[in-house]
């Protein structure tokens, strides 16, 4: 079988030196321990519904590690498999290190398989058997090369069936899904499956996004998002030095992150920029796109009548789908160009609602083309793909341009956009990321051992030293709730959004106007892995946690 | 006096950790040393010219340090000034901190001025006297910001006086002007103007611009271009890693550097891409757009045959302006945009060589938009604004998309744009950085300390550990050539374009077949201060200096 590239590739001294850094483990994982279960679970909405969904699996208590010489699953051998779903995030290497050395020197003798290119891996079943050889050049590095990764879900009858084909051809005992939160749906809905077929094949979870928006009580943050939000946040140092030292840019900086908003909200958290845009609180508050203008330039004349015309800002990359007006006008535009074609003349906008006709005329130019134009294979707008920075660079220009005629503003604006996302996704793993996902993927492997399925990998008292981090696995039903598609009940886990009562916003909203007209810049710096800030944990996570006020 | 905002900022852990970390100094400088003269030198071209010009600078000898114990100037208190001029480079602070220092351990009781905002605060007698509370904040740290810079420059004969007014009414013993050729040329018009009018004033340069562009024998690289480059490297790495995991993307970076592509090539020399753009190359071949597009198109092809629809592809952000038909276009654009107003009709395009017409017509029309309105306040297009990055895409598509049809390819091909520029500038100086501009400072105090004018700070041995380090400065004027202006000769040091026959060349040239059908990516990572990697020198240099082959 063809093997990806890594091993044709050339490391850096950087790459190198990052092989050999030994992992720690938590202490319970160190030495034997017993499985304990908690008290059946329920579900995070609609418990009735979530039951029916997962006749074999709803309920399930969640897994402890606990000190302990349980010696039932000594000698025995497994066969396991893993998969990477969906996009890249740091640290999903040692995910599958961590399972590989679970295997290696708990069950001696196991197998373990990679699912080739994601999820039609395991349909397909294309797939690599894992070697130590094979697997120590990954070791704490970026990407998903090893296995790479892929978009398809497996969730058809059809669909089922070839994964379950393929479980029994390779005789596996359990799988491995690391993934986003429809990953992790899936990977639920697999196990439920295989149990309720006597498939013997166990299905384990574990939390991957660097958008930060899969997480729980007990799964206190999903694997990357510390690494790209430090890498996003050096970027944003940078230019905000560049900033005050040139004195003359305004910095517009999209953040990838999808619909959530964290990975703004930890940036502007370690950078302390003079506007963030976070878009939870844009839906709250139902803003509209020239409120959001406003805002902005509001701040842009206070800080010009100080004598500070630069500043830096940061926007979510999923922004417009946060303002309700911006969604109905979206939602028209899909549905009036899957039917229409986009005349010159502009017949078709007159199918437009007026308002939706008014928002659509005050957009930039290239915005409306890109609204136009930027359509996914369904006819739908890739929102992610809207230069939401440029859109935002324009509108201000334009009502400075009033404000000046108005005699309200007399500074000087010159906009810079900045868009930071694939940057972040594939860096090497922060000595967090690397430590939580190698104990992410050990667990997984002790929690297969264990017999259990439908768990999602839960590593937490992350804030301690690695030694003292709890280890489990939570229930995946107990994750989530339903929603209606199509007159049925679809189970998935909701996406947990930045809470406007939680600490990271509580924090920032408590700051936000000092940092507006003052410049209390923040220049994080690059990632480092030796001396006195390697082991630092980003502020969300800090603040959740609470061991930070 | 006003002082910028550093003071009122917040620093981040590793931003604080830099501050008290020792800044070791060439052995020389370590102990008392005397200044030998070598012989008298000349200019990079034109010597009559430059002669005439420079009448009383011109011939100077390089000076060296060497051990010794000269008590010439044992006791002596300094009034000197610094200045930072252009664009911002990472360690200008660390060249101000070395100054400093010198002056206080070797001439206790000198004052230090810094000028604010480049030139102009020299034109303007703005200054702020520099102590050791004031300085020590900045110490490591990037960005301009503790005086910050100006693009102003001081020429005229008003301005001259200007500045004698300013030199006389301060005292001032020396001035240091960090900049880049162009800053440099200008520092040396001064020394020259203040010693033809027997102005006591000596002035020094220092080099400074991440472009890599202002270098000789005697001064090895210019300060800046070690971080900059890795930081771009450090995205390129991550993209490339991104690149590979997902399969599906071509990444098109286009990276800073004005004119020169010494950037690029040395990001390309750290990562491995599967293209690089040299801009110097495309020049030296008399390349078109039609033949670069091609050379890219062409590999994309072969790729695919090998199964690769994705690659990382950089491009010097001077490209277009290395491309004779382009310049030629722009030039008939700037003259005709002079005088035209550009009508819908299209009327002033005719007025275009039909050559030029041509090419016009082949740019994409967001290009043909930028080309029209993206101008300076001279009305010449800004070449650096000019999104090449993304132009090349949708060249790229036109010609796959034909060959698709001609059924020469049946690959996919997705083009994602970055641009990396102000990431750069203002990011926390490398150890290389931090270490070479406290030399270069230090150096610069002794120069004047020594009664030295008209030279640069150059400090040599750069592959040796810094002990061994040498020192010395540079005749400004050994670097200068004239260019005829206006029928005026003006002096010029002429900008250090990537030489072809260079080394650096030479070794990406060796590989580049290699790396464009192969993966050879190499993610060079996060810049480290402290371990294995931490003093690592940029390959350019390496490979100049001769010490890697």
């Amino acid at each position: 079988m063809a093997v990806p590239g890594r091993l044709a590739s050339v490391y850096s001294e950087l790459q190198t030196s990052r092989l050999d850094v030994s992992l720690p483990l938590p202490s319970v994982l160190k030495k034997s321990f017993n499985v304990v279960d908690g008290p059946p679970s329920s579900a995070a909405g609609n418990p009735e519904e979530i039951a029916k969904l997962f006749p074999n699996l709803f309920g399930q208590p969640s897994a402890k590690f606990v000190p302990g010489d349980s010696g039932e699953s000594a000698g025995k051998t497994l066969r396991i498999g893993v998969v990477l779903s969906g996009g890249q995030a740091p640290g999903g290497h040692n995910v599958i290190s961590g399972m590989f050395d679970y295997l290696q020197e708990r069950t001696s003798g196991s197998t373990m398989f990679g699912f080739m290119g994601g999820p039609a891996g395991i349909m397909n079943c294309k797939y690599v058997e894992l070697s130590s050889q094979f697997v120590y050049p990954y070791r704490n590095q970026g990407g998903f090369d090893m296995i790479r990764s892929g978009r398809d879900k497996i969730e058809t009858p059809e669909q089922f069936k070839q994964a379950e084909e393929t479980a029994k051809k390779l005789d596996l005992d359990g799988l491995v899904v690391i993934g986003g939160d429809d990953s992790n749906t899936n990977a639920c809905l697999l196990a439920e499956n295989f149990r309720g077929k006597n498939v013997k094949t166990r299905v384990i979870g574990c939390p991957k996004t660097i958008d930060g928006d899969l997480k729980s009580k007990e799964v206190p943050t999903s694997f990357g998002f510390d690494t790209a939000c430090k890498i996003y946040a050096e970027m944003i140092g940078n230019v905000m030095t560049d900033a005050r030292s040139t004195g003359k840019y305004y910095h517009f900086v999209r953040l990838m992150g999808r619909a959530a908003s964290h990975i703004t909200l930890e940036c502007s958290l370690q950078t302390h920029p003079n506007i963030t845009i976070i878009g939870e609180e844009v839906a709250a508050k139902k803003q509209t796109l020239k409120s959001v203008t406003d805002y902005i330039t509001d701040i842009i004349c206070k800080r010009s009548e100080q004598g500070f015309n630069y500043g830096v800002i940061l926007i979510p990359e999923g922004l417009i789908d946060f303002i309700p007006e911006v969604q109905q006008l979206i939602s028209e535009l899909n549905e009036i160009l899957a039917h229409d074609v986009v005349d010159e003349a502009g017949a078709w906008k007159k199918k437009l609602r007026s308002q939706s006709m008014e928002l659509f005329e005050f957009l930039p130019q290239a915005i409306q083309e890109q609204l136009l134009l930027e359509r996914d294979p369904h006819g739908n707008v890739q929102v992610a793909k809207i230069e939401t920075e440029k859109m935002l660079i324009e509108m201000v220009e334009t009502e400075l341009d009033k404000r000046h005629r108005e005699g309200k503003y007399n500074g000087q604006f010159k906009g810079q956009s900045h868009f930071f996302g694939y940057e972040g996704r594939c860096g090497l793993p922060t000595n967090f990321d690397s430590n939580y996902c190698y104990a992410l993927g050990y667990a997984a492997g002790a929690l297969l051992h264990s017999g259990k399925t439908g768990l999602i990998s839960s590593v937490g008292n992350l804030s301690a030293p690695v030694e003292e981090w709890t280890v489990g696995g939570t229930a995946l039903t107990s994750l989530m709730d339903v929603e209606r598609r199509h007159g049925k009940f679809k189970p998935v886990i909701k996406k947990a959004m930045v809470e406007l009562e939680g600490a990271p916003f509580k924090k920032f909203q408590s700051m936000r106007d000092d940092w507006a007209l003052k410049n209390r810049y923040v220049c994080p710096g690059p990632v480092q892995f030796i001396g006195p800030t390697a082991n630092d944990i980003n502020y969300t996570l800090k603040l959740e946690l609470g061991v930070q006020a």
